[in-house]
């Protein structure tokens, strides 16, 4: 609720998918200081319809012309993960902030370029682990860092998604790469000074079995060991029949902290079958305002020039367990973060 | 998430103090559909100031002028509680659409003044009993209209705020015109076609015993019966030391439904002590998602030209229960509705 | 665990009904210290068959027959409430320890002549307050007691029982005699030192419509005022579809504390259509402790000649409060005390 | 409440320290079916004393003459583990029905011999994992098996102690054969019908650091996987904070089913800090009812010559887990079952 009496932030928003739209309404019209100016989006027409359906002025079917506008204060990147860490280099190559969905990189080599391009062109690079800005989440890690739980002992971080749509399209390692890197984030926000030794992981294609072949995991649990004694769980699947389930637990020499809800409501109904309560049916209801805390706090920092909550360095911090998980599939056995990180 | 390409809904708010700020804000910022034109309040610069912090072109001292304004479509009435019937009567005869805050009126007189203009002008009329846009509370009228827990037998609902600040500044009767008035709404609601017969109300000054003199009452509890037989309770208070306290309750012939919470945040605090979560504070924290509804709702109906969810029969029907519970303290017995409203 | 090095407390058992045969299975399996002697019932079988079931020697038709043998300690009355006082009476004067189910008496003249009858033969009198045993209800009195919410200022105690079988058998004012005293007395409980001053009760048959005629009223509001200013809401209903749902709740000038489950277990139960957790179905499943651990009080009690946690002065004191709930229905206005209690 | 006209069983226990104490409660004076009739305990005066509570007429210092005693029905084995499987086996081979708590044997060849000792003596076996008898993790097992929530595929087990006691006397690896293997139980019987295809362990002494190097693990997390495809985590520590802390987590094709309660009482205290709850402290707070509850099945297996809910293959079943874990922890690797049950 503060004033407003400079410009605005003026932003290009790379991606017009179902996040981009829900960047652009956040751009366009929940944050003060933001002015979504221009979408693009290489896919036909899309960029034009979101662009109507937001207000916004301009659109594009090429992302580098609206990255090097000079118009444009800040980069939004809600592209496909692999074309991320390419289009940070470009947008920080170019003297914008950038904001860049999870994964912000495949490769450590491609974390490793965008953090750099970042940094030498002094610009704020913050990434999309929104978990981070969740009101339950961050409670929960105020906790851990006063000193609530003592010294983390054991962690655990569980993300189920409501429902698996196209499993033929879904890449392999996505599980990894898109989904555990939420949990892999968490656990080390969680954990924290804490850097992790070795890694385990098992996964199996459960909820489309059909698609095990083409490379599809879809249900998976990672055993972390960190080098302060914390021995921390991540486990997903991709088909919750009762919506969309993310926790954390923090247990500590101290004490507990969970963060986590899984009721739509505080409504409860009370009849002869028992008490219901309605569950959250995705992420979109679950987390509508970390997603948009997470973008006014970018704009915030690209204003300001102050260093995101939520960096480059963070981004391969993540990135780092996921490979380690996805070498431990592959191999059958624990691996040490030396062996993806030398 | 709809296009929208018709002009926006130009709205007048009257009042810019607390609640005038937050509807300032929903209407400015996160209403796709409406425009905040004009800020009026008599107030020295409280127009101009929040004018400035919202970003609203205009503002003024005069209600009236800013009313009359012939570019405006709709206007929204959060002024002193004496002044809103008079100011829906007004707005109506402009040919605006009105949303105005809790208590419509104070006297049935100027309520029904407040009806029949709206309904000879033919335009919307909407009141601000922001829980029947809060998704709890909504979930359980849903629940009740759809027959899950039978017949309403017994019904609660309660307020409890989290401080008084300025028992001084507090107008008699305010407990029943003000805080009670949303109970009253949401027990007529959660009761549906059911018509009151009689109330019972008691009150005392146990938060600020030294203003009870000066016709402070700060506690109260009410009983009202209604002609399918179920008997409800109100109850508030002005000073919860854990923060903001709305619940509902509706027990039938066939379950119960319940609505409220407690918790700010899903995180739960483990340790020696117990288990430990965070409350909620504030209004503007619990309803923070309920009052940005009822304006979205409000300027839907302004648009559409279809009748609000909370109309000025609303208003009147809860106003009549003030008037009977403020009748009963004076009288120490219960009073028949139709002692006050022949 | 403490050693039973002398003779065990040997019990007569007045009544061998639903509630007789709970205690019986204390008395005779549950509570190292006692030892259920004789089982007394006039009607045909009963005594015996009871005594069959739990291995007690000895049963009669006759309670009188029961109370005057030398050979036994204390009398447990469960017989029907019309009977308890002139029971406790003889047992009393027989030199018994006494426990009594609630209502102790129906009149308050009933009521001092038992107090009186056990104070005259020294002999610790206990009354069936169970819900001051049950460790919900239990850890809020601490709560209360220790200052934890300060000065009480509103206080609601609920009863939804989960049927009503024989709504033709059950006795006028049984809703007032039998089940809100139970209430009453935890509000007097839970506002320790607080005298009522009015009471103000209204009533209907909503569950049994068909047997208003006949007197029975089988769902109350029941609203009481105190000399510390709080408000006090008592509510009953003879038919709960989800089960037994007995709540208390003390709201103070600190905060508020409150006791009541309406879960069986902690399973949760999540589905497409929501999250479920079965209820309490029944009395003898939520207060299967509390039931347990206050007739382990009593023969505590009755061992040591100490005087019980809930004595004939809180019987009378909750009949106070239900003579004055009866007398507003009649009267339809609240009710002084001084009415009822001279 | 069933009639009790056949002698009671007569039952010997082996073993007087705490659980050793409490069976010896649940049999003198909870079960009326059974008769605590010797009481038997190496160390000195163990056993006597234990008699001395709960009113048993014998005790000896030599489990063995208790076991050939022609008049005891049934033996309860509450001694140290590393004796278990010889008891068994010496109670199997004089005939008596075995009651022997977790963990049966901590070899295959203890177990099998054990296993193979019942069976050719056609006397009922049953092992000590409570949590099978526990209302909430019953619940959940029927929601398991009944379908609701389709084919399981993650699971989660925890066991968290309350306090590390004396950390020098834990024998090595105590936290797979004593603890876990509660969990490993769980896990195997809320995953009806699939068998476990692999384990890895990880474990610390993050409790008591000082012990690790004489073999302490207080910490570990360890994940199956099952031939049905599910994965499983089962996670515990021998300190938390703030209670006793055991919980289940099934989660399938068609939902989710948790068990397991932190809260002591429904008794809930909020004031300017926020909403608290007591936590369960201790074993025989959480599981007084289940102690009870399959100390009372035991005693109805041995009367009517039934096979127990909980058997000796169900004990080797939970060790094999413990035993690969155990490999696990030491390779550093995932063990197949195949590698330590051939």
């Amino acid at each position: 609720m503060t004033a407003t009496t400079s410009a605005p932030t003026r932003v290009a928003l790379i991606g017009a998918g179902r996040m981009g739209s829900f960047h652009a309404e956040s751009l366009a019209r929940r944050i003060p200081d933001a002015e979504l100016a221009v979408i693009a989006d290489p896919a036909d027409g899309a960029a034009q319809r979101l662009a109507a359906t937001v207000g916004c002025p301009r659109w594009t079917g090429d992302p580098a012309e609206a990255i090097v506008d000079p118009s444009i204060d800040a980069v939004v990147i809600v592209a496909p993960a692999r074309t991320h860490a390419a289009l940070v280099v470009a947008a920080a190559q170019a003297g914008k902030a950038v904001f860049c969905e999870k994964p912000m990189a495949l490769t450590l080599d491609e974390a490793d370029r965008a953090i750099v391009a970042a940094k030498d062109a002094g610009v704020a690079l913050q990434v999309g682990f929104n978990r981070r800005f969740a009101a339950d989440f961050r409670a929960a890690h105020q906790v851990v860092t006063a000193g609530g739980i003592g010294t983390p002992q054991l962690l655990r971080s569980v993300t189920r998604d409501p429902g698996l749509a196209n499993p033929e399209r879904v890449p392999p390692w996505t599980i990894y790469r898109e989904t555990l890197i939420h949990d892999f984030d968490a656990l080390l926000w969680l954990n924290p000074g804490a850097r992790p030794v070795d890694v385990y992981a098992v996964a199996d294609a459960l909820v489309a079995p059909a698609y095990k072949a083409s490379g599809l995991l879809d249900t998976s649990v990672v055993v972390i060991r960190f080098d302060n004694g914390a021995i921390a769980t991540a486990e997903a699947n991709f088909s919750a029949a009762y919506g969309y389930d993310v926790r954390g637990e923090v247990f500590g020499s101290a004490g507990m902290v969970t963060a986590g809800a899984h009721a739509q409501t505080s409504m409860r109904h009370y009849t002869a079958s028992g008490i219901r309560q309605q569950t959250v049916r995705g992420d979109a209801a679950l987390f509508h305002d970390a997603y948009t805390a997470e973008m006014a706090a970018f704009i915030g920092a690209a204003r300001n020039d102050t260093t995101p909550e939520v960096t480059g360095h963070d981004a391969r911090a993540a990135l780092v367990l996921a490979l380690a998980a996805i070498e431990s599939v592959k191999a059958g056995r624990p691996v040490p973060i030396s062996e993806v990180d030398a």
